[in-house]
């Protein structure tokens, strides 16, 4: 078993979703130890269920870089999470009795954004269970859309599948196009028609972005319900990319597990801009630790 | 005060909806002795809750009526009740150990038909805080929509809330148009901007209901926003109208608190054939009790 450096800072690197929670622990230098991954780190949606995915993932990555738990005590840590742009959110963050050495909380965007470009300075789009954009130009950032399932989150995951399933509601009741995902989505949930109402009438973004997939699957097929829906998330996708170019940023990238699918069908003039992320957001939440360390010790 | 008849049943009709319940007291030639009402009784947002508010407008009712607070338990009620479309909550709520004589458990649509047209046969749609259409001809029943709030419940209160709630978001982030809605939204909740979907984010269908009237004032007054999504709900409606009528229902009325405001926005062929309730659903509770209640006899 490796031991813990001795004279060297320990970083923790986290990056918390309404999905998962990723974390990594990297040494003084950037490099990487070890990885571990929990359950939603949402802040927003539970933050004690958050606090409990960090500790968690942490604890992973300890195991995974063959380090002590005990070391948990010594890590500087970077937490990007989702939900923290709520200012109410953000204060109770602050006050949690964590088990760090010390920690430095930003959003899920900023360290997203300080992963894609190994800079500070650039723009991401999210699109995953949630979906939102940010750039971040000479300290200036500007966050937009991100506001929450149901109410905003336009071309996420938990939109597309929540599309999905009004559609497929109104095709039950004759009051709209019969779908292909109807069918699709009966097998992946194993229930069949209106008592898709009742499964999923207290279900939460990550159980709609489940259906996701699915409604991809079914446009790519051209299904005209389907195709609706996926254009209808992808123009917002590129209006919200038109509008963080409007900052010149020296690069914006398109992350999350919808980033892949929805490309093809951006604008053609946003989807030409967009650049390869360098890194994941987990190692720009090291980074965001590094130097908010560094700064604090100087 | 008034004592309980000895020699005949006394009947309790309860209209329970997501916002409100309401109950009446009726004596056997169906004569209203008394009114109550109480909160929230959409038994699938929470069966105890549904109970209790059932219980205070029963009492309410009985106290309205001059009778005393024990003759709950000689009360033969009629309970129709949004929710128990849903085939579980219907079996959880037949199980409830109730303190009335007996109870006859039946959907709020079903009441609402049987008030509307003082018989069982016929149409209705209910334009509230949901949204649903019902018909009954001969003893067949078929219900439309309704499937809950963000899922269905298209043209409601909710629905409409929502999409207000949605569109000025996206013109906080200039990714839609300026509308309105924004100044009419933050002087009744009171919040500024993006601060909104911190406001909004756990509200349910109640609280987004709350905002139909501002949507519908600024359709009226000529918002585009507005009238777009004021006209998209009401197509709905309309569409919904049509398929009720298909089965030829000797009656069709719309009810609810958007009832009145919606009709001028439907299909002129559809606003033609509403006719005028007859009674409120409390009143088809109560029929519903004595027809059920004799039947049981007989």
């Amino acid at each position: 078993m490796l031991k813990a450096p001795a004279n060297q800072p320990l970083y923790l690197g986290v990056d918390g979703g309404g999905t998962k929670c990723r974390a990594c622990v990297a040494d003084g230098q950037g490099n990487l130890l070890g990885v571990g991954m929990a359950g939603s780190a949402n802040a927003s949606q539970g933050l004690e269920l958050a606090q409990n995915s960090i500790v968690l993932s942490a604890q992973r990555a300890l195991d995974d870089a063959g380090l002590p738990p005990e070391t948990l005590g010594q890590l500087v840590a970077g937490l990007g999470l989702a939900g923290v742009n709520l200012p109410s959110v953000y204060r109770a963050m602050k006050e949690w009795a964590h088990p760090f050495a010390s920690v430095f909380l930003t959003t899920d965007l900023h360290i997203a954004c300080f992963g894609a470009h190994g800079q500070e300075n650039g723009a991401v789009i999210i699109a995953g269970t949630g979906s939102c954009g940010y750039v971040r130009v000479d300290g200036d950032e500007t966050m937009l859309g991100g506001h929450g399932f149901p109410l905003g989150d336009k071309g996420s995951g938990a939109w597309m599948g929540l599309e999905a399933v009004k559609a497929i509601l109104l095709a039950c009741d004759d009051l709209g196009p019969k779908t292909s995902l109807t069918a699709q989505v009966e097998e992946l949930l194993q229930v069949r028609g209106l008592a898709l109402a009742e499964r999923l009438a207290k279900a939460g973004p990550s159980e709609f972005a489940r259906l996701a997939p699915c409604v991809m699957a079914a446009a790519d097929a051209g299904d005209e319900i389907a195709r609706n829906i996926v254009q209808e998330g992808a123009d917002y996708i590129s209006a919200l990319a038109g509008q963080l170019l409007k900052c010149n940023p020296p690069r914006l990238a398109l992350l999350g597990g919808l980033a892949q699918p929805l490309t093809p069908w951006l604008d053609p003039a946003v989807a030409r801009q967009l650049v390869t992320p360098l890194g994941p957001p987990e190692s720009g939440a090291v980074r965001f630790a590094q130097q908010e360390h560094v700064a604090g010790e100087s």
